[in-house]
């Protein structure tokens, strides 16, 4: 099932994509939604609102091996913050402070329900699901020593999408291709991976407690690519879907207040 | 004003604390909650629930000479995850998995509104007020290149306490003080920051959206300690207020699932 998370009036909702109809059904019958709703009628966001987003860096020997790094370093793990997270069709903002953003794709891993110290084995029954994402980078602020919050922090640089996809049969072996502008940056297969999809959620979970919606981005292979304003990027895993993102400048926006 | 966030029923809200009265005057009227409740007819949370809890490390220009680096390389800025956070009088677990847990002393400051891109001057308005926190970290887990996910984000990494202060007149000459069972480990002034706390929460806004709740911990002296199961850490800041926390070890805690 491909799940979408979407706003009608005031009220925020999961619902199954139904694709060929173009329509959505509503998955909270508490709510009091029409269950079947044509996709004009509802504002589709990104699928997840998390409350946090934990990242595995070189998670990928291809990557290790990259960085000059052996497989006994992985995972390594860092944070996104909740605001990074743009969905499917957003713009990804190339902030004024970097004059090199980076666009990396992974498989994105949402759970369903909350947990801690889980084992690898009871990783599939507390997933929502999966779905594409791009470890958006400032690759200025990747100065030895410094930590990654400037670097993987800004505005939009988390693309979750195009969906939540539920039913993956075995993730350990999905291929996995990034492009810009159609030209393929990365292409590689979840098996390529030090830790699987379902060690890593378990390992993440000795450290700290996971909640439902909470998202787990598994690392990105070799690659990565440059982006400049007007690109657009692809990530794509097999029987997960695509999502699509293009590149903008930062506006002389106004300050939030 | 010194204010709590409770519990009492159903209802979690922001509160006033009356020390002398022992009780607490809810601070939302709309929830229809008596305005002034005994202590013991609520229970005290965590003073906030925060979307996000960014960090900025080498901001003392003490803790930089200690570090080898210099105030260019400041402020280097890391996330917790919301699951870190604990309140006053709650334990600091000391995970299985790492033989070396610190206290770090650190001014937290509390966003009342959301901001992006908003200047130093204009920061006090956005502030909802100040508390005291401590940056716990795994030091085993502070091997170079490595980010800070994990050594930082441990459940109950992120004491933060007793309440939230909001009448802070100048949070530029603050004296911090961090002692482990009485000892002094850590003795400066927020004055020996690079960055001053408005315009580190300014810098902050370039990259990432603020949202109401949202803590910014504003980087330790040098110094720290080392923690043992039993140990009582303190973290006092004038005008702001003593954060206490005991040390123990993890239990053989059952999954949370």
């Amino acid at each position: 099932m491909k799940v979408l998370r979407v706003r009608r009036g005031a009220a925020t909702f999961y619902a199954q994509l139904l694709l060929e109809e173009r329509a959505v059904r509503c998955l909270d019958r508490t709510l009091g939604v029409p269950e079947v709703l044509p996709l004009t009628e509802v504002s589709v966001l990104a699928p997840v609102a998390p409350s946090k987003v934990v990242c595995a860096q070189g998670n990928f020997r291809s990557r290790l091996e990259e960085i000059g790094r052996g497989p006994g370093d992985a995972p390594m793990l860092f944070l996104k913050p909740p605001t990074a997270v743009i969905g499917n069709g957003q713009s990804i903002m190339l902030p004024r402070a970097t004059s090199r953003v980076e666009a990396w794709g992974e498989l994105a891993m949402i759970l369903g329900r909350g947990c801690r110290n889980v084992a690898p084995e009871d990783v599939p029954r507390h997933l929502f699901g999966y779905s594409c994402a791009n470890d958006v980078t400032a690759g200025d602020f990747l100065a030895p020593g410094e930590p990654l919050g400037r670097a993987k922090g800004f505005d939009t640089f988390a693309p979750i999408g195009p969906w939540i996809e539920t039913a993956v049969a075995d993730p350990t072996q999905l291929w996995l291709r990034t492009t810009v502008n159609g030209a393929v940056i990365q292409e590689s297969s979840t098996g390529d991976m030090v830790l699987s999809p379902y060690a890593l959620v378990s390992f993440i979970s000795t450290i700290m407690t996971l909640l439902p919606g909470d998202v787990i981005l598994t690392g990105s292979p070799s690659g990565g690519g440059r982006l400049a304003p007007g690109d657009e990027v692809r990530v794509e895993i097999d029987a997960v879907g695509v999502l699509i993102n293009a590149a903008k400048a930062e506006e002389e926006a106004a300050p939030l207040q």
